[in-house]
């Protein structure tokens, strides 16, 4: 982290009252955390929008561990990404539902592909992809 | 509007030349501006969530006019909610498309449904319900 | 639109019963109108991620008609691109607020931007950009 | 699993020409297992936005871990939701940037109250939280 600098902004009354109000209830210890919140969660989505942002993607896998061939396809599919996928956390949902979570880190269209390809194998009841940044100069 | 107030907010030197970046490709005036904008969304993001809420959407339909009685279907379904139907703009897309804008206003429950009816009618090619904010006390 | 093919698919029986009660919920007419709308989404999602796509823009602002210059500046700012900005319809919300939607036409990244002038523009309470197709090919 | 059944529908040629297209692309073996995904995707949507629905969440954030007290202070708000946070799996991103990802179950607005807790602790630089489905009945 660099220096911290400070600026004023103004608002209208009644928009900051609910804007604290806001705050509260999200938990945020003070205005300035929720404004740099805002502002990086701004700067985050402009910046995954182009495909060759380098970022840190995290899969939801939801399946039923019973499919035939299921668990070694997704296994298989890692192992040929060893390289962007960094690491895998699995839970027993219940007797027959598994839920694993994939951070996979490289371009965001490397993290697309990668997560589609593992969202497109059958028996893979429900799956979903989110980026996020790598945490660099925010 | 009511009374402007100010108050300081404290960032790392390197996040705020970032922002400030983006302040500029996104065509805002100032900090203030686009601070305001970030609070404003978060604000009418979480009132949106309520389903009670009283708020506007707006339903964008393609579909194609040569789908048969498809219009008069809309039309129909329209007059059945013209308390909460307040206007609709048409375009011509071209030889066979069309494009239909409608703008709802009451509860957000009562504006999804709506919209649900009306992106369900048979050649509706594809619809997408925007909500937003009466305007009231931002 | 072309020919109509036919094809089956194969599902799960607890997997469709919750399905047929989605179509209900969401005023389908039938499985097949449901399943093309879900296709045609999927479509409409993948082409606009694209930049250079062409494709059609609804822009929904909310604004206080009462902020200085705020009216005369968005004026200018559709008319600087009228080649692009289609149509624009006005509601009167309140006694102050104003939402006006305006449809814009043409690449999805010339879209971004005008979107982005406009919803940068002081005054602006909330705005949101809906990106939709040109219908082509759906 | 229950029974498996099998019904027809019908659809526009050049539509489903283009379907599979984005089939292959997204790397599905066949059309049953692509609309089988649409179809849960939708269900899962549906679900998740009612606050009451038990579901899983999984919130990804990014922290720098020199940020004076933030390691402990989320390792108490963690342990604070012990019964509803069944994972956690830990990125070393750079010298400076650590990812975690917390798998939470429980009903929707407990998973989204104990993210915007997490979220919303100082240093933390972006969190996001994505909900999905414990599987069932899908």
């Amino acid at each position: 982290m660099g220096n911290t600098v400070r600026f004023g902004i103004s608002l209208d009354e009644k928009l900051l009252e609910n804007f604290d109000k806001l705050i509260e209830q999200k938990s945020y210890m003070n205005r300035s955390e929720a404004i740099r919140d805002l502002i990086r969660a701004s700067l985050v989505e402009e910046r995954l929008g182009s495909e060759d942002q380098q970022a840190v993607g995290t899969v939801t896998l939801v399946y039923n561990h019973h499919v035939r061939d299921l668990a070694d396809k997704l296994t298989e599919h890692q192992h040929s990404h060893y390289e962007q996928i960094v690491s895998a956390v699995h839970v027993h949902l219940d007797a027959h539902n598994c839920l694993e979570v994939l951070i996979i880190r490289g371009e965001v269209k490397v993290i697309k592909n990668i997560a589609n390809e593992l969202i497109g194998v059958k028996g893979v009841k429900h799956g979903k992809l989110v980026l996020t940044t790598t945490g660099e100069d925010l």
